[in-house]
Order: C-alpha cells, then structure tokens, then sequence
C-alpha cells in the first residue's frame, strides 16, 4: 500500500509543434490514456462559436474582466491575436497541481516562454516535429483550393515555430503517432517519478532511517 | 523511415539503494526488457570466484594494472574495500554511449557522486527505496542465524544508503515490482526523449525549416 507521507505535486505538460505534426492526435490520445491529466482551459474575449460551452472549450470573458485579471497578474501566459485575448487563468491550474492532478496545455513557443517564467518548477516542455519536410509541406498544403501565398504563410508560421526547439526539454520526431504516444506517455511517466515532485520524501526515508 | 541525421547519445542509468529495496530484480528485469541497455563490468583486483568469467562478471586485473589504470584516470569511479580494488573503466563506457548504448550501473552513492562529477550530462540517477521500515527490517534480518551485531550493520549501512537520495534525479518507492520496473522503463524511454541527447537535431530541424 502506498505510503500516506508521500504525495506529489501536478505538472504542466506543455505540447507544441508546428501544425502538422500530429499534436493535436498525440494530446487526444494522452487524454484519453491518463486519467490523471486534464486539458487546461484557456480564456478569450471572443465570442463563443456556435457548440462551444463557457468553462469547457474556454471561459469566456469580456474585455474589462480579461483586463483586471491581466492587472492582478492572474494569467500564466497570455496573448493578443489581433482583437482578441487569450489567456490561461493560474487559479485553476495551482489547484490541479496541489492535488496532484498534471495539466496538459497545447501551446505556441511564446506561452511556452512565458510559463517558463511563471512556473518552471512545474514545467515539462515538449516539442513535436513533422518526420520528414515531405511530409510537413504535404499536411500544411491542406486543401487543394488554397493559394500559394496562403500555403506559404503556413510554411513561414510552421518555420518560425521550428526555430524555437532548443527551448523545450524533450523532442519528439513523430515518425509514428502510435511511438510518439508511448513516448509522450513514458515522459509524463518518469516525470512523475522526479525527486522534487514527491512531497513527503524527506519525512519517508527519515521513518526508514529510523531518525 | 528515422531520419539518418539524428542520432542518439547513450545514457549511463544508475540504480542505487539500500540492500533489501528490490534493486537486483529490477536491474534483471531492465536487462531482459531493454535489448539497448547493457550492465557496466566493473574491473577488480579480487581473485575470480568460482563460476565468475573474466571480462562478464568482472575484469580481473592485478594490483599494479589497476594502480596504473588510476594514474591514467582511466576509471569514471573507483573505490577500495578492505583490500581490493573495485573501478569502472571509462573506454568501454564511452565506447557504448558513443553508439548511442545505454549503460546500467548498480553502485552506491560514493560511486554515484564520482560519475556526477566524472560525466553528469550522461548520467540518469534513480534512487530504489523499500516500502517501509517493517518490509526492510524484515528483508535485512535475512537468515535467522544471524547475530543482533551483524543485524545492526546492515540497518546502519541502509540508514547510510538511504541519507544520499537527495542526491539522485528519480526516486522510485518499490511498493510493487512490477510497477517499479515500468518505472524505470519510462525513465529510461523519456530520458531518451531529451533535447540534449539526439545528435543532430539542429541540421534536421534545418532541413525542414528549408534553411
């Protein structure tokens, strides 16, 4: 039986890639393998489209109170994307990490850096590359109708987020979504197994010790 | 198909803990499970036992191989019980890692603390802990001809063992053998994972950037 003493404190799994290299099937996957772990939610003063549900998808707010919680430092990272704000609220997230529950977040290098910031303690930043430039360029050409500009701003975007690797603890190159999962799995696995995330530990082997 | 220009440093995993903890069957277990991890050989200056090989259980060499061995540095840890000499030579090591082998150590902390300064980068420390006072009391009182003095020896060498966990990246809790082996797994998987260990990665992520 596990010993009572011993408890462990949540982490922030963080998932960035470029689009295209299978995040967003790697995250759902996490998800659905790991009771333990849970989206986090993020904030925006958009509007809700139609099916999205306020505390779900995101909390929706508006300007004037996106605006205060950015005055009492209430956001762990946010960004403007033209009008609007995104954000992701702290309260929530130190409640799921008190109580040992680890929250995932799928963001760009800049909420990265910023969570770096605020919590890099808690912080387990992992990067998701595209196998091959083939294969990169064949998921961002999308759709047959698009223009070559458009494709070439995705390439850029793709490109500018590529640039930011050397920020994050671990990479995956997602040869193979089921391996990346395994992977992704066995990182969250061994990080929960990382000395400073055991509360308790010192008093556990002091009872060991006899002392 | 992997992209040939990442290639994998090797990892030297160490398991330490006190006598009692489950940490031979979890090394076994590793051994079986992991065609890509090998148990380091340590050298010695003891007389080979019945039933041991040369070069598999240990190298066997003679006190003055061994003296001019140290004078070289060519150890990454070494250490002197009563009379003998025990040591890990640093070619072999090095040899593995170099084509991307991982390494298994079972040493102590003294030993530990030598290959933290000797190699740190390539070092991945876990730390085996037993469940509880009564499970390792009832494991180090071993046969019942065993005298109180000698009882008392082995408690006060696990209470020494046990005061270095600090000291490790990973602390496993052995409540379970089974679990604590897909423990160490995953270590061993994610530590694989890390940013720092694929060679290559900045002229991959080149590549696909088109630059």
């Amino acid at each position: 039986m596990p010993d009572q003493t011993i408890h462990r404190r949540g982490l922030m799994l963080v998932l960035s890639s470029p689009s295209g290299a299978g995040k967003t099937s790697i995250a759902r996957a996490l998800l659905q393998a790991e009771p333990g772990l849970a989206m986090s939610v993020s904030a925006t003063t958009r509007a809700p489209r139609p099916g999205e549900t306020d505390g779900v998808d995101y909390h929706f707010l508006d300007i004037p109170r996106f605006q205060a919680m950015l005055a009492e430092n209430a956001f762990l990272e946010h960004a403007r994307v033209f009008d609007h704000f995104y954000g992701t609220p702290k309260a929530p997230v130190e409640a799921a990490l008190g109580t040992g529950k680890d929250v995932l977040f799928d963001i760009d290098w800049q909420g990265t850096q910023q969570l770096a910031q605020n919590a890099r303690d808690d912080l387990v930043a992992v990067f998701i590359l595209p196998p091959s430039l083939v294969e990169l360029e064949r998921r961002l050409k999308g759709r047959a109708q698009d223009s070559d500009a458009v494709v070439q701003q995705r390439m850029a975007k793709a490109a500018d987020e590529m640039s930011h690797w050397r920020e994050y603890d671990y990479v995956v190159v997602n040869h193979d979504l089921a391996t990346s999962i395994r992977g992704v799995q066995a990182i969250l696995a061994a990080e929960r197994l990382k000395r400073d995330r055991q509360v308790g530990l010192a008093d556990f082997v002091n009872r060991l010790r006899g002392v």
